[in-house]
């Protein structure tokens, strides 16, 4: 069977290349066109990203023979489309968020969906933010938002910030059991490499942590209720619970995010032997499915008493699994546990790519 | 003026070569007794941390050609005491807590008060854990705690663990202008050096944290509360509020122990620009009596949107000070913050120091 | 095909569990016995290393089932290997050097191989030190130390220091090919899993380096020797050039021993250029037997100017593959260059199995 | 006595902030006069380093407010010395090499003597390169250059590059005593901080080095040949020995560069007592003069197996001290040694400054 011809937007900077490493050997998607700035175009990626020094994975040569074209040169993705030679994009693109929107959109309205990483849309209405274990049912909204742009075949899929993978999950997991969690304080230990590249200096990172990262408490609190919201007339409403409070920290670590929860639930409130078997115990539509990205296990257990930890747990099942522990009674709340997942796998790439195959199996690609 | 002759029990460990380093010059104590284990016995002090590779600092040539005694032979201190070479010591020992606590007792029982860094006595009922900003009055109970054990002239006076030291005395400020603290969540990033030497492994420090520190957080929940407490019948009894859940990791930071603290108030809640106003002009007796280590303003207010942080302002007014920043309202609780403290300087060696400033001035010492 | 039943002495240790974790799998071994001290001996493997907290790695829950054996024991093994349970041993064992070299002395005297990893045999003048792409024809001593202790099955083989194998095969290539190297200065930069657990205190490699490990630079300068060396009246006679003198330095990295090398040719000097294409076209005799742990190409070329780096260049080939970089001219001698390999892969467990797959195709195992 | 008013060129970069935090409370110079790019002419000082968050240290109030210059206009520097604000300026330009080297001339051809940092005028033969205990008497091109140059008052005076500070003043003091160094070999490990803000990306730096600094090598390899050199017909001509080659890497350590050294003498050899004893007994002109910023003893010797080691070492002496150690006969050459200087204090804005002392003392400013 032939693979889906896929296209990158932002080939060049650290999550375009992680979307190329990840999907070397994919066994539905080829990556067959890749778009930067212009600055980039009519390179070879190969040349083009020479210089590039973040990334530790490699990809075939075939990619690297790839011709960078403009990213802002819809025209030719429409060409490229046309003869068969792009069904989709991953949107990776590193701009302004209002450049970045008007240029999703333009792909969009040209036909050509696009799965993207940028925060740009997650606050659109009608575009879905996609943890495709969590909300897959989301993807709903996409005929009502094609319907909405008078958009034929493009439509506009976003993820989450990296920030909230380590929680989103196993919270999500005790809702859908039917415990109401009301509220959550929580305290993230956040990997560089959720700076891009250069990113955070490291004088900045050496014997010492910055316990500040710019907008990523507000996306912290506002975008699990997005998720975690409803499709109500032709848009997608927040839930109103859980009421979260975050402190975002930066932490001398390359990959993995971690976070320290506590949380309120509602009346009902489980036990935690409970919690621990609902979580072991979840799977959801992209296990059922057997998407080639999804983790077998979404969430994972660790035991010990000083577990999860970044080096040591990031890269669990493809490092697509959520690591959660210290599973505990709160003194405050009902709950406190720890999260963790690899924000450039699961937080950005990975979970771009997990959410296309979703996308593909229920046939909006 | 001659200087008083001061002991250190525990001299060779981590805190021990830190209360050498900062007595170094001290204008009232000077250390004229050294005592460690009975293998350190009788070497002189510079030779048996020859191999202590741990202190950056160093001190004045005379420390190092002190002989170290027994740490178990009090009547060796005895002696020293009888001959005007010994007033009182600083316990920093390294045992199990049930050896400690019957060690300490002994030096008391034989008339040397003891200013402990150690936890085997902080739930002693009639010692104090003392905060010299937070909770001087405590050291009316010395009386009592004498009284009660028969002793004439030792007494055991102790201070809190590191962990805390950085939102403690912002809250006191709070809660001595009327703000009751109901509740508050804190999770905390420490440094390395909390964990003495050789503490823990740099495999598991380098790209890397642990969510997990043995008995920090039942320490950080409990000890608050006693030293917001009230001596009544001869003892301490702790205060109820705030109620405290605690997250404690371990960072690979060398020093500075950072807090991120939500908080509830009462009915009565002061504004944010309240909050600061009384922070920054919070002094307590250590300022009054100018405590030759007191911190001249115990809590240092960043404006920055990215401070405090470890490497830049541990060291704030001779590493004694509190720095926060970060204040803002709170998501879910009233109030948020960071706060950050030195925990080998404020949190260890330097709060004993001030301790024992405090009770020299009232008499004690 | 049945696997080989192979045993790890001192499994516990963090050299014992990377040989479970790379023999994971493996087409021809399986871990079928384990021994460590007799404090571990009795209790099931995993939950032996239940505190290891080291190992991010882990292996088939089988291995985790086997009863821990005690390494002091060698009936014990005598018993499993007449039961056709175990073939020979890997020795990770952490012991005094005396008592590693009379206990692997007693397994071999006892009939059973042992390969190890250890130092203690490694100055014995009959114990081949291999390198597999190196000096594989020094398993031709194996006959005659067999013959001279009187072991009829039984005998000894070791790997050298981690330290020396980044640059000893780039050498050996060079010599293989009738450069002479004459002197050689070599500053390494080592990991701190070369020093085992808990190894390196963090206080120690944050914000540091540690210019010195002990005996490190002693073998780095002798080792190589020995392996350059020639089988001569039934001994190993070592090799006069090159003439070493090395740095060696810890640094704050997890995995991967860096190594910066000045070197002198003899009289002949190839061009950069024939090095280069030396190293990129050099194949050994683990690759023609296409041997399953051997890198394809034992040495990797990075062109870009600022490689090998650790993060980035240690997995290369299975982590088995040598990084070189920066080849330019000596300002002194005559080449410069940077290698670097995989302290625990290549130049512990992963190097050891490399040997044992050669020694199995020679007919020794 | 009223203090000498001095400026800084390129006072907001990470040098220019070092020179301010170092000037403050100097008992000879007082900043008075701040220069930088268009783009911060105009603001305040405080106000234009806000966003700077590189610094540790602050400095009195009184510089905060400064209003600065535009560090093009000589003319508006010109009118402050005139007005006898400006006694001559410290240069932290952060520009292309050709921009600076004509700006430093600009200045001095106005009057105005200028001591660099910037590495523009260091292959200028009639500018001195100087390291203020090395080669003081390279003060005497000064006259030469003016009168080249037809400069009345001004001049330009220069420090070398921070690679080579924690050799070059060792191998001074032994050529001093007349043993010629013929060869070197020496591999460096240096901080980040060397690279100025924002630097090294923390993903670089990270469980990572990097054995490559650009331009570093040949910097390292050439500058101490000017500076061992002599004054011949009004220019500087460079030492022919020793013949230096350097592997510079770039390791995660904020501050503190470490220099692992092996070395050849001529005929005449020390033997290391003899070494140790220069060494430790090394002074110059700084210190007959009792310069203020003069380390009190300029090589300080550590006996410790593992030292110097940059986190414990690095502030010595004010940071103005190189800490030596590792002191053993070389395998191949004479002499191994480790030498470790504070890049940024010694080996930047504080040797700008000792040399500012030394040509104020001999009359120059």
């Amino acid at each position: 069977m032939a693979k889906i011809p896929v296209g990158i937007l932002g080939a060049t900077g650290m999550v375009g290349q992680n979307y190329i490493a990840l999907l070397d050997n994919h066994p539905w998607f080829e990556v067959n066109y890749v778009a930067a700035s212009p600055r980039s175009a009519g390179k070879k990626y190969k040349d083009a990203v020479a210089g590039g020094r973040q990334l530790v994975k490699t990809w075939r040569p075939s990619v690297g023979e790839l011709v960078i074209e403009d990213a802002n040169d819809t025209g030719r993705a429409v060409t490229a489309a046309n003869a068969g030679q792009l069904a989709f994009v991953f949107s990776a693109l590193e701009m302004g968020k209002d450049e970045i929107r008007s240029l999703e959109d333009s792909y969009a309205a040209a036909g050509i969906p696009v799965i993207s990483n940028a925060s740009a849309h997650r606050w659109t209405e009608d575009v879905p933010v996609l943890i495709a274990e969590v909300n897959p049912h989301h993807t709903d909204i996409i005929p009502l938002q094609k319907k909405a742009r008078g958009w034929e075949h493009g439509f506009i899929a976003v993820k989450p910030n990296c920030s909230i993978q380590s929680y989103t999950t196993p919270l999500w997991a005790l809702m859908q059991k039917g415990y109401e969690i009301r509220r959550l304080i929580v305290s993230t230990m956040q990997a560089v490499s959720g700076a891009g590249y250069p990113g955070v200096p490291s004088i900045d990172m050496i014997d010492n942590i910055v316990p500040y990262i710019g907008g990523e408490e507000e996306k912290s609190e506002r975008e699990p209720l997005k998720i975690f919201g409803a499709i109500e007339n032709g848009v997608i409403k927040n839930a109103e619970l859980p009421r979260i409070s975050a402190h975002c920290s930066r932490v001398p670590v390359t990959d993995g995010h971690t976070a320290c929860v506590s949380l309120e639930f509602g009346v009902k409130k489980p036990s935690l032997e409970e919690i621990k078997r609902i979580w072991s115990e979840f799977r959801s539509i992209p296990q059922e499915l057997e998407l080639p990205t999804a983790p077998k296990q979404p969430i994972i257990i660790r035991e010990e008493p000083d577990r999860p930890q970044p080096r040591k747990d990031r890269d669990a099942d493809k490092a697509m699994a959520v690591s959660v522990g210290r599973i505990r009674a709160c003194n405050v709340f009902d709950l406190r546990f720890t999260g963790l997942s690899h924000n450039t796998v699961r937080g950005a790439a990975g979970g771009g790519i997990l959410n296309a195959e979703l996308l593909k199996v229920k046939g909006y690609l």
